[in-house]
């Protein structure tokens, strides 16, 4: 099976977690002195106990060889998990809704290099497919006790490939 | 006075917060089935409450008017900011040490289009100073109840210029 992705946006993205652009959407507050606009708050990171720490970390990722073949999904069920990407090129996002993994909710999203993702805990997605070429990605997560990551193996028949 | 700007560090840097930056320094995990190298936690989001969050936002910033003059420093008591630049372009950090200012320890620095900085709780620092054109930067900070800035405003006979 081949699946074209759509356009990211807000609205399409909501039930998976938030799109972090400075788009005219967002609530804009003029701050240091005029200089400076801030696009306030378009993601918030999720954590689960009292332990647990937001960090801040940059991922390098290679492309995947064409056609990309999606074989599995993870989802880190006690925080968030935002990407930004830093190398000035597009990149796939491919996500489930939480809970019982059904891979007829899967979507693939294809991403500006302005626009990032910030999955909600418990989203499935496969890891950032960064395209083109090697691509950096800020990633803002949790660290902290306990298992933070599933993954699940899709069977042959489930998996599929992303027309690009 | 007229300061000239030192090349950004960590080990600089130490005193007043983390750079983020995917150094040669920095834990590298291999993840994703070999496809992404992971820099990790170069930064940790501090918050002071129960009730606090981590957010994420974008700062557009215009440069100020060369010479650049330092007329004021601002603090976060309760949270740490990260900045992160988006737009290729280096910027000024201006920082002094946590506690009682005293702007003989005033520190600037020339960060490149490739290093963050996270500003712990308590470092007083100038608003991140965009050079070149308009500059996007990712922002990871914190948000809740309190109030979490303090202003000071230099004396003309504190004040300064940067030389770039």
């Amino acid at each position: 099976m081949n699946v074209q992705p759509q356009p990211l946006s807000a609205a399409a993205f909501a039930p998976f977690g938030e799109v972090i652009e400075a788009g005219a959407q967002a609530e804009q507050i003029m701050i240091n002195s005029g200089h400076t606009t801030r696009f306030h708050a378009l993601a918030t990171v999720g954590l689960s106990g009292a332990d647990d720490r937001a960090i801040i970390s940059i991922f390098r990722s290679s492309p995947l060889p064409r056609p990309i073949n999606i074989q599995l999904l993870e989802r880190h069920p006690l925080g968030s998990q935002a990407f930004y990407p830093l190398s000035g090129r597009p990149y796939l996002v491919v996500v489930a809704p939480p809970g019982e993994l059904d891979c007829r909710n899967i979507q693939v999203f294809i991403a500006s290099s302005e626009q990032g993702v910030n999955y909600h805990a418990g989203t499935w997605h496969h890891y950032s497919l960064a395209l083109d070429g090697v691509s950096d990605f800020l990633v803002v997560d949790r660290t902290g006790p306990g298992n933070n990551c599933d993954e699940i193996h899709l069977s042959p028949a489930q998996q599929f490939s992303i027309d690009y």
